[in-house]
C-alpha cells in the first residue's frame, strides 16, 4: 500500500515530524510518500491559513496522486478534507477527523490539547464539522503561540502533560487528543505519563487510511461524494485541469 | 458605502445576474463592485469546486479590496466565508448564511430550493455549519442539473414554484430559500405566487452586509477572528502576500 | 419607512434610551415611532414579567400599527415575538433574535453580557428558542440587579467592559452581545475598548427590520405563520378585536 | 389535594371535556376546580392565540389560586407555563410538557396526533422548548381544521385511529400523544385499538401535578425560578397586582 | 397497586434505604415489594457493574414479577431500563429517567449531585440516553468515593448541601437531582436548606410509576417496544425462560 | 496480534459468518478466535435480547480473554460495549460503533440497511449513543423478519440491494451500513452493485480494533474508563470473579 501524506503548510521541519510518525505508525507493507505544500504559510493556525492550505493540498494531489492508494491531509482542522474526498478516486483521511474517530472508540469524551490559544475557536468549528461537539470535554492549550513549531514538543512537553492532566481531572476527559502536526509523535513519548489514552492525529490518520484502503470501498457514483461533474474551467494549473478531468471521469 | 461582490465561479453571465439583483436590493447610497473569479469552474455545485472557489475569492479580494467597506461571497455554500471574515478588516457576508439568518427572522423553519440534486449533501453540510439544521424543513431541487445556469431561472420557474409549494404543504416550511447564484433575482419575480415568504441569497447577503457596515463593528484583535498572525509564507501571488501582511497588521 | 418600536415595560426612561439608539441606527429615510407599554412592570427580568410584556406589546400594536411598515419588540427575551410575527401583516423583529442573527455573522461564538444575574436562566431559554445554544460561549452579568435601569449603563460601564473581556479571554467569545434595553446604545460608546465586535439589541433589531421591510416578503397565507384564523372571541379590548379581525383577513 | 385546572380558551364545552378527564384521572382524594379563561378565543391553534391565552391564564390564577395546591395549564402548547412556574408558590404543569414527559417513560420516540394541520409548526416549536425534538417521530393531523372542537373526538375518532397507525407503522412511533384539549379523554376510549400506548395531555398533566404536589418541592428562592422581584407596575388588574406582590414575597 | 422495587446491587442496607423512601413516597393504597439482586456487586458506580446489575434485575423480575403492577429499577443509571420496558407487560421506571423527567417539570436546568467522582462520565452518558443533556447545568460530587454507602447520606450531608449550593449559584441549576440509591430519602431531609427544589430518584421513580400504572397504557404490540419475539434460547435459568416465553406472548 | 471475536447470540451459524468475514478482513499477522455466547437467544433484535447478550459476552470474556490483544463485540447494537471498554485492559470495538466511525470517514451521511423492521427503534437508540444521529440519512429494512438468519444474505440480497439504492436516491445517503451479524460479508459481495461505498460491521470492527491495538493506548487509570473499583460481590461465576478482580487491579 502506498499512501500520500501531505503537509498543507510550507515547513519542511514539520513534514519531517509528520513523516517520521507516519512511518512509525504504518504497517510494514505500507509506503509513505510525504510532501510539503509548495505555497502557503509556515504554520496553519487560522481559518484563512487553512483556506490557502486546502488549495495547496489540492495542488499537491494533482501533481503527486498517481500510484498512491490513499491520501492523508496532515494538518489539524483537515483543510479541504470533504472536498478532496469528493474528488478523489481513493480514500482520504484527515488528522482531526481520524483522531476524533479513534478517540471516540477509546472513551466517551475527549479533550483537545493544542499548542496555541489561537486555535480554540477554529478547532471548536472543526469538531462541530464532525458532529462530535457533544463528546468534547474541553479545549486547552499553551498560553502563547510557541516560538518554534519544529521544537515545541520538546520545549513544552512538561507543560503539555500538565494540561492533559487538567483535562482529565477538571474537565472529565476520557481520552486526550494531542492536536496539530507539530505534536506528531508526542503521544507515543508521553503516554505512559498520562492517566488516560492519548491519540495523535498523524498516526490515527495513517491507521484509519490503511483501514479504508484495505476495505476497498467503491468510489461513489451517486450522492454528494460522487466525482466532480464535467464543466468548463479556467485559470487552473495544467495538473489541476488534468486532475479535475480525471475526477469527472469517476462518474 | 462601497461593497465588493465576488462571484466565486468564472461565469460572467452569473456575475451579471448577481450584480443586477445586488443593485436592485442595495440602498441608494450603496455602490456595488461585482467581480468574477479569475480561476475556477463555470458553476459550483460540489465541495471540491467550492474549495477552488474559496481560493479564487481570496485572490479577488487581495486584488480588489481597497476602497470597499464590505465583501459579499456570492455563491451558495459560502466558499471561504469564515476564513475571509477572519482575515478582512471589513465585514463579509455569504449567500447561504445571510439567507438563513434572514429566513429565520421570517418563520420557524425554512426549506431550500435548489437547481441541482447534486447540492443536497453539501447544502446540508452548509446548514450544519451555520448550526441551523434543526430549523431546516427540507431540501428539494430540480431532478437534473440544468443545461444552462444562465437561463435556468426562466426555463424552470414553473417547476421551481411547484417545488416550493411542496416544501410548504408537505414539509412544513414557513420560508423558502431560493438557493444558488443562478437564481439571483427570482424571489422578487415569483414571490406573489408563493404562499410563504421567499428569500434570495444575493439580496440577503447585500442587505445583511449593509447592516454590518452601518453598525461599524470594530475588527477583532483577540479571539478566533482576530487578524491572521505574521509568519513566513511562499508561493503566493504578490497581491496575496500584501493582503496577508495587511491582515497581520490588524492585530 | 415607518417603524413602530415598542418598549414592553412601563419605564419611559428606558423608552428614551431605546428611541435614541433606534434613531441613531436607522437609515435616514426611516421614521421611528417609540411607544411604551401601558401595562406591566418597570423592567422585565423574568419569564412572568415577559408574559405580561407580551400581552402589553400586542395591545400597543393593536392601537398603533396602522401606518407602520414593521415592528420592533424592544426587550431582550423578545416577549411575544413569534406570536406577533404570525399575526402581523408586516415584519417584526426582536432584540435577542436580531442581536444573535447579527452576532453570528461576525463570528462563530457569542457571549451575552447582562445587567442582572437573574436573567441567566431565561436568556439561556431564549437562545435555545433561536436554536443557537451551540454558538453561545457564555452568559455573564453584574453580580447584583442594578438599582436604576435608567442609569445602569453609565454607572456600570467599567464593570461591563471588564466582564466582556472575561467573555473573550476566558470563554472564547468572538462577539459580545450587550443584552437588555437598559444597555441600548452602550455598544457604540464602548466598542473601541473591546477586543471583539459588540452588538446592541436595539440597533440590530432596527437594522434587521429595515432589511426585512426592504426585501418586501409577502405575508404567509399557508404554513404556521399564516394570519390567525377567524373564530369567536370575548373579553378583548375593541382595538384587539379589530386587530384579530384584520389578522384573520390576511389568510 | 385541590388542583386548579385552567382552560386558556373561552369554550365552556372544552372546559367540560377537560374537567371530565381530569376528574377521571385524578386520585380519589384530589379535588379539581376547572375554570375557563374570561378573555381570549374559542380555540387556540396559533402562537398568537396562545399569547392571549397565557395572559388569560395568569388572570385566572390571580383570581382563583388561593386554596389550591397546584395548577394545570390545560391547552396544548402550554401557554405561559414556564412563566407561571416562576411566579407561583405551588407546582404547575402543562398538557404538552406532561404528555411528553410521560410518553418518554413509555418508549423512545413519540408522535403527536392533532386535530388541525395549522398546529404543526407551533407544536414543533413546543417540543423544541422541552428539548425533546430528537425523540419526536412525527406530527400528523386531520387535513382540515374541524368544524366543531366540542365534538371533534366523536366525529373524527376513526380517522384519528388511522392516523395513529400511520405514526407507528410509517414513522416509527413507540407512543402516541393525542394532542389538544378537544381530544381530552379520547385516549382512554380508543387505546385498545392502537398498537402502542397513547397518552392524553389532560390526564398526564393531572397525574404529573399530583406527583409534584406529593413530592412537596420547596419553592425556589434562588436561580431563574425564584419568585418575581418586587418592582413598580401599572395597568394591571387588582387581582394581578396582588398576585405579583405575593410572588415577590416568595423570595 | 403493587409495585416491585428492585435494587440492582447486593447491599441489603441500600435496599432498606430504598424501601423506606419508596414507602414514604407511595400512595396509601400502593404496596411496595423491595428485593435485592442475588448477584452482582456491593454498589454500582461503573458501566460494567451496571451491565451485571441489568442482568441481575432481569433475573429478579423473572422470579418475582407475578402479582405486581409495575417495576422500579432502583439504581441511578437505570441498568437495563429500556430493555425491561420492552419485555414487560407492565410499566417500568428508573431512578435517573424519573428524576430527570420530574426535575424538568420544576425548572429549566438541573444539576446532578453524586457521592462519587467516578460516576461523572457514566452519568453524563445516562443523561444523554434520556436526550436531556442540553438541560443539564452541571455534575458535582464528593471528592472521594465514600467509605460506606449505607451511611454516606448522614456522614456527608453538610458537604452535599454545600455542593448543591454551588450548583445553583455557580452553575445555574434550577433543580438539584440527588443521585444514587445511597442518597434515597436525603432530599426530604435537606430540602428546606436548599434554595431550589431537590428531587430524589427513588421517590420520583415510585410516583412516576404510580402515574403510569394509573394511566393503564396498553402494552405495545407493534413498534420497538412490542414484546420480545419467540426464538430458540439456551443457558438461561428456568425462570428467565418462562419470562421470555411470557414476553413473547405479548405480541 | 490475537483478537477475540464474540458472537453475543447462541447461533453457531452466525459465528461462522462472523469468523469468515473477520479472517478475510484481518491483516496477515492477526489471529482471530471466534466464540459463541453460551447463553442467550438465537438472534438479537431487541433491547432485552441485547441485555442478555451483554452479560453473555462478559462471561465469554471472563473465560477466554487471556492471550488476546483486543475484543470485538460482534452484534449490531454493541451489547455491553462501553461497559467492557471500562473493564478490559485491552481495546474493545463493536460492530455498530466501528461501522459508523468508518462510514463517517467515507461520506457525510449514512443509511442503515437491516434485515428486520423490528430493529428500527433500537438501532436509532444505538446511533444516538454514538452521538451520530445527525449524520444518519435513514433506516430501511426488509419488511419481515427473515425466516433464517443463517441464509438471509443469500435469500434477500437482491432486495437488500434495492433498499440500498432507495437510501441513496431517496434519502441522500453517502454511505450504506449493512447492519447485523447475519449480513457479515455481504458488503464485499454486493459493493460493485451499489452507487456509494458500503461498510460491514464485522470487517470495520476488526480493522478498527487492529488500529487500536497497534496504537497501543495505555489503559485509563483515571476518569470514567479506569478499571472497575474493588468491592464485595456475590453470585458471580468463578471466572467473572477472577475477571473483576483483574479489572480492579488496573487502577
Amino acid at each position: 500500500m502506498k499512501l500520500l501524506v501531505i503537509n498543507p503548510n510550507i515547513s519542511e521541519s514539520v513534514t519531517t515530524l509528520i513523516a517520521t510518525e507516519a512511518r512509525l505508525s504504518a504497517s510494514q507493507d505500507t509506503d509513505i510518500t510525504a510532501v510539503t505544500a509548495a505555497m502557503g504559510v509556515a504554520y496553519i493556525e487560522t481559518r484563512f491559513e487553512a483556506l490557502i492550505g486546502a488549495y495547496a493540498v489540492a495542488e499537491q494531489i494533482a501533481q503527486n496522486l498517481p500510484g498512491h492508494d490513499g491520501v492523508v491531509v496532515a494538518a489539524f482542522g483537515d483543510p479541504g478534507l470533504m472536498a478532496l474526498r469528493e474528488a478523489l478516486p481513493v480514500p482520504v483521511t484527515g488528522m482531526t477527523e481520524a483522531a476524533l474517530s479513534t478517540a471516540c472508540q477509546l472513551g466517551s469524551r475527549f479533550s483537545i490539547v493544542s499548542i496555541s490559544p489561537r486555535m480554540r475557536g477554529w478547532y471548536l468549528d472543526s469538531v462541530h464539522s464532525s458532529h462530535l461537539s457533544s463528546r468534547m470535554a474541553s479545549f486547552r492549550s499553551l498560553n502563547e503561540r510557541p516560538s518554534s513549531v519544529a521544537t515545541v514538543q520538546q520545549d513544552q512537553s512538561e507543560r503539555l502533560i500538565e494540561i492533559a492532566h487538567q483535562c482529565v481531572h477538571e474537565d472529565g476527559a476520557d481520552v486526550i487528543v494531542l492536536a496539530g502536526a507539530p505534536l506528531a509523535g508526542l503521544a507515543r513519548k508521553i503516554k505512559h505519563r498520562l492517566p488516560v489514552p492519548a491519540v495523535d492525529g498523524v498516526s490515527c490518520a495513517v491507521k484509519q487510511l490503511e483501514t479504508l484502503v484495505r476495505l476497498q470501498p467503491n468510489k461513489a457514483t451517486a450522492g454528494s461524494y460522487a466525482g466532480v461533474p464535467v464543466k468548463p474551467n479556467q485559470g487552473l494549473s495544467p495538473e489541476m485541469q488534468a486532475f479535475i478531468k480525471a475526477a469527472a471521469l469517476l462518474n
